[in-house]
C-alpha cells in the first residue's frame, strides 16, 4: 500500500537517534547527571558572535517581507557571491556563483547532487567509514552504492578503491575531516585518489565525479591541512554546511558547488536545479542565506573541542582503548575492547554511556564517541569507560 | 551522462521564474515603475507582530545551543503538539501530535507525501487548475498524473473525476482555497467528492488518498467555509505551510498532518519519515519550529488582500475581463480576451505587466494574476489592463 522502501527506512530508529532517545527516558527518571550522551554531532558551542549579532540585526529590519521572502532556487545572489569569493580567497579557486546553489544543509545538498547524477543502476563508490545516510540516498536515486574499505589509520584503501571501479561508475563520495573518524585525507591521498580516478574515467570512457562532503571542514585541530577537492580533480562537486562552522544545525543551510573545470559543469548545474525541485525544495531559508551572506568566513571555536578532543583521547588510551587521534571533526572511532561494536555499545549503555556502534558505518569492531558535550560530561564519563573496558578482562 | 529528467526539469526556467527574471531586468533599465508583477505568490505583507516579536525573542535568546539545535526528524514536540490542539480547537478534530510532520514548507510536504504512498506505476489524480510542481513530484517519485478538467466557475468536474479512478488510483490531490483560480471548494462538494472516493475505494479494494494542498486555509475573504478534509474522508493527508499565513514563504516551514483514520495510518506516517529521509531532509528549520511553537493560530493581514482583490475583480470586470470572484488565496484566474493566455501574457508583458499563463497550470486559456502586490501597483496597471483589452478590438 505504502512504497516498501520508504516505509522500510521510516520503521526503525536510526541507531543514532535510538540511543539519543534511551538517554532522554533514562535522563527522565534517573536524572539528567546519570546520562552521558555521546550519541549526536550536536554542536556544543553556541553560535559565533557575528552570526548571533546577524540573527539580531535581520530580526530587527523593520522589512520583514524582504528578510523572508522567497529567493530564488538556487539562493540569493548575495550569499552565493559572498561563498564565491570565500572560496577565491581560501583556496585560489575561481568559481563563478552561478555554480553554487543554496541548500537546506549538505544532506540535502548530498540527496541532490546524488539524484542529478544518477542515471538508473549507476554505481556510487562510498569510502567507509561513511555517513548512514549516503547509502540510502543512493538507493532511493536508483543507483547501486559500493563500499570501499579503510586502512588501519582511517585513510581510504586506494588499492581496492580502484579495484571497484566499472563502466557504471557515477561518483566516489569522500569525508574529511570525516564522520565517524575524524581522519582527515592528506593532500598525498588526495593526489593518489585524482590520479587514480583520472586513469579510470579515461578506461572507461566518461568522467568519475568526486562528491566531497564537507561539513567539518573548518573543524581541524593540528596543523592538518584540508586539501580542496576542487584543485586537484575536475569533475568535482562539493557540498557544505554551516551546521557545525556556525554551530547552526537545526536551521539547515550549506550550499553545493560544482566545479567550473567539472564536464559539462553547467549542465551538471542544471540538473541539480531539477533536482533541488523534483525533491520539494523550493529555496534555502531565506533569513539564514542573510546570515551566510554577512558571515561567511567567521570561524567556530576551535579551542573547545579540541581540549574535549585531547581530553577524551588521553583518558581513553590511558584506561587502554585503542583509537586514532583525530585530526578533525568531533568524533573519536574507538576500537570495541572485545571486537564486538554493538555489545560494547550495549555494556556502555547500560551504565549510561551512549556511544554509536560503527556498523552503521560500514565498520564494524569500533564505536563512534561524539565529544560534542560538555567537558564535565567527559570527565565523569571516564571512570565508567574504565569499569566497562575492565569488564572485558572479567 | 546527468539524470534526464533532473536535467529536463532543471535547463528551463518555469514561466514564473522567467516573468519574474524579466520584469527584474526591466526594472534595471526602465525603472521599478515600469514593471507590474503580478507574476509571483510572494506575500505583500508583513509577518504579524506576534512572530515578528517571537522571532526577536529566539535571536536574543542566550542558549543559541539550544535554539538552533537539530530537532527530532519528524519535528519538536512543541511545536507538533501546538499544532494539534490548533487542529482540535479549530476543526474538532482530534489528532495526535504522533501523527503531524513538520516540513520545510507545504511543496517539501507534498513531495515528501507522493513519494511516501507511491509504488511503480501508481497513478495520482490532480484537480485542474493545479500548481505545476505536483506533477514533478509524481513523475519523480515514479507515478503517473491523470489530470482531471474543471467546471466553469473552477469546481472540480465530479463526474470525470470518477471516470478517470482505475485500480492505480493511490491518490486524489486538492488543493482549497486554489492556487491559481482563488476557488474554494464547498462543503457540498467536499462531500461528493468524498462519497466518490469511498464507493471507488470499496470498489478497487484498496483506500484512495486525498492529499490537500492548504497553503492559502486562512486567506479567505467572504464568508466561505473551507471543510476541514479530515472531517469528511479518512484517508486523508494535509500538507499545511506557513509561508502565506504568517508571511514567512522563504523559510520554508510548514507540516504534514495524516488522518488518525487514515488506512494504517501509523504506517503511514513511518513511511512519511522514511522519504523525508530518502529526500534528504533532516529536520525543518529549528528557529521557526519555535515560532511556530510560539505563534499556531496567529492570523495574517487578511484586509489588504481583501482589498487588493476586490480592486482587481472590480476594474477587470469592469473593463470587460471575464474571471470568477475570488473565494480565497491572492490571485485571479482571468480569462484571456483573444482565448489565446500566452498571447495575453505577451500583450501584458510588452507593457510590463506581468501575468501568468494557465498553461502550465493545466489550464490553456486563463492568465493567473497574483494580487499580493502593493495597492498602488493595482492602481497604475488597471489601464494597462484596459489598453490590453482594447487592443483586441483592433
Amino acid at each position: 500500500m505504502f512504497n516498501d522502501y520508504m516505509l522500510e527506512i521510516g520503521s526503525h530508529l536510526s541507531t543514532i537517534r535510538e540511543l539519543h532517545e534511551f538517554g532522554a527516558q533514562r535522563a527522565e527518571q534517573l536524572g539528567r547527571d546519570s546520562v552521558y550522551d555521546f550519541s549526536i554531532g550536536n554542536p556544543s558551542v553556541p553560535v559565533p558572535e557575528g552570526v548571533r549579532e546577524a540573527i539580531l540585526a535581520l530580526a530587527c529590519d523593520k522589512d520583514s517581507v524582504a528578510v523572508h521572502s522567497y529567493t530564488s532556487s538556487q539562493g540569493s545572489k548575495e550569499a552565493r557571491s559572498a561563498i564565491a569569493k570565500g572560496i577565491k580567497s581560501r583556496f585560489g579557486t575561481d568559481i563563478s556563483e552561478d555554480l553554487i546553489y543554496m541548500t537546506c544543509g549538505a544532506s540535502a545538498g548530498l540527496a541532490i547532487s546524488i539524484n542529478a547524477l544518477c542515471e538508473a543502476g549507476d554505481e556510487f563508490v562510498l569510502c567507509a567509514p561513511y555517513f548512514p545516510e549516503y547509502a540510502v540516498y543512493v538507493r532511493s536515486a536508483g543507483g547501486k552504492s559500493v563500499t570501499v574499505p579503510f586502512e588501519p589509520n582511517f585513510d581510504i584503501d586506494l588499492a581496492a578503491l580502484e579495484s571497484v571501479v566499472t563502466p557504471r561508475t557515477k561518483a566516489v563520495v569522500i569525508n574529511s575531516p570525516n564522520n565517524p573518524s575524524g581522519k582527515v585525507y592528506s593532500r598525498e591521498l588526495i593526489m593518489k585518489l585524482s590520479r587514480i580516478l583520472t586513469r579510470k574515467s579515461e578506461e572507461i570512457g566518461r568522467p568519475i565525479f568526486v562528491i566531497a562532503d564537507e561539513p567539518y571542514r573548518e573543524l581541524v585541530y593540528g596543523d592538518a591541512e584540508v586539501p580542496y577537492m576542487m584543485n586537484f580533480y575536475p569533475h568535482c562537486l562539493v557540498c557544505y554546511s554551516y551546521s557545525k562552522t556556525l554551530s547552526l544545525p537545526g536551521e539547515r543551510i550549506g550550499y553545493i558547488a560544482v566545479s567550473p573545470d567539472a564536464y559539462k559543469a553547467h549542465e551538471l548545474y542544471s540538473a541539480i536545479l531539477g533536482a533541488g525541485r523534483a525533491l520539494g525544495y523550493v529555496c534555502a531559508p531565506s533569513l539564514f542565506q542573510k546570515v551566510v551572506a554577512m558571515c561567511e568566513g567567521q570561524k567556530p571555536d576551535i579551542q573547545t573541542y579540541r581540549e574535549n578532543g585531547s581530553l577524551l583521547y588521553n583518558g581513553l588510551t590511558e584506561i587502554g582503548y585503542e583509537c586514532v587521534h583525530p585530526d578533525g571533526a568531533f568524533y573519536l572511532f574507538v576500537k570495541a575492547p572485545g571486537g564486538d561494536s554493538k555489545e560494547f555499545s550495549s555494556r556502555a549503555r547500560n551504565l549510561g554511556v551512549l556511544i554509536v556502534p560503527g556498523d552503521d558505518f560500514a565498520a564494524c569492531g569500533y564505536c563512534r564517541v561524539a565529544y560534542c558535550v560538555e567537558k564535565s560530561v567527559i570527565q565523569r564519563a571516564l571512570p565508567l569507560f574504565k569499569e566497562i573496558f575492565e569488564s572485558y578482562s572479567l
